[in-house]
């Protein structure tokens, strides 16, 4: 049974494979899982039939048979639960590749996410500076850690893992900001993550569709 | 094997059981998991040691043998891993609570987590009360949305999961913020999940802890 995903019809993050269809795809790609997608307007997000799929008005769902589920980390672990290369077999490997799995969404996205938010919603803001230079210290914190931890390793547990997935997805928000070139390792660990590739399928896949959508809704030249 | 966790050895909540040692309790008791508990100071949090086992020199981290465990998500799953009342046996049922078990932490959280960082690095801060009415904002959208999908039900997905217990935990941070007053639904749903002896039982104990730290670092009163 082919699944279906939903993704924006045009992503506000204009084609740099930043929202959270990303790492489902890019999950779907290494489990080698065919999939489509169903793509969904703003409007269309916050309306009672996605609201039925996804509480929260948000992209992406996963819809299997009977099954519909929300959440990219419950979707990526779900996809990663069949045997493949996104969890390891022996229990306790794949515990912990599970926890992180929850380290990149609990502990090192949520300041990550809001120095987004900041920029989309406080940018015109007098305490705009000050602010900015909080959130990055709390993230810098996160990276010091991660960085001590990776050390010079590949990957965080052993094997490429769902945790190494999710967490490179998290930290792909921060190439705009330049605080990765502190952290000479993590970049590595990144574009590691970027040359899968997997994760160039789903990228690519990402691209053409907000590149398909932009054509759509750009007004032809002046003849 | 009897696992031991780690919490705060005197929990800056106050014995309000928000640190994130309470929702690995709650799981361990909803399991009938005996368990340890190893407190440790906030110096030592940051130390080597202790980073080893969980990378970020936060608590909880979980041991069993030869597994080593961070992220309460991560552990409250592990241990929902086993028959019990903490994931339902049906596939779709588990996928779904394991679903809800992540929108608290990656959807719900972030703007209630939020709101604690702000009261403790912002209050002083002119921007006080306009940032105080963006985060909550945020929080009501969220809290709106899970009013609607929980309707009438006792939990979000049938019966009781590691899904509730986790959104349980996340909305219990808003209780002194009186947020929850607006919502009966969801204040009557966290009523629910307190009166559940297994969190009883995991509130008293790390109660007691704090407690017990508190009297040891009173001075006595004068004769």
């Amino acid at each position: 049974m082919t699944p279906t995903i939903t993704a924006f019809a045009q992503s506000p993050d204009g084609g740099r494979g930043l929202a959270r269809d990303m790492p489902v795809r890019w999950a779907l790609e290494e489990a080698g899982q065919a999939y489509r997608v169903r793509f969904l307007s703003f409007p269309a997000l916050k309306e009672p039939a996605h609201r039925a799929l996804q509480p929260f008005g948000q992209i992406p769902t996963y819809q299997e048979g009977d099954l519909t589920l929300f959440e990219s980390g419950a979707i990526v672990l779900h996809i990663a639960g069949r045997p493949g290369p996104l969890l390891p077999a022996e229990p306790n490997a794949r515990a912990r590749a599970v926890a992180w799995l929850f380290a990149a969404l609990n502990t090192v996205e949520p300041p990550v996410f809001d120095r987004s938010l900041l920029q989309v919603f406080e940018r015109e803001q007098p305490w705009y500076a000050q602010r900015l230079q909080m959130v990055d210290a709390r993230i810098h914190a996160r990276l010091d850690a991660l960085a001590q931890r990776l050390g010079p390793a590949d990957w965080l547990d052993g094997a490429f893992s769902a945790g190494d997935l999710m967490m490179v997805a998290v930290l792909r928000r921060l190439h705009a900001s330049g605080i990765l070139n502190a952290y000479p390792t993590l970049a590595a660990y990144v574009a590691r993550g970027e040359a899968r590739p997997a994760f160039r399928r789903a990228f690519d896949a990402q691209r053409a569709a907000f590149d398909a959508a932009t054509r759509e809704n750009t007004p032809p030249p002046p003849a």
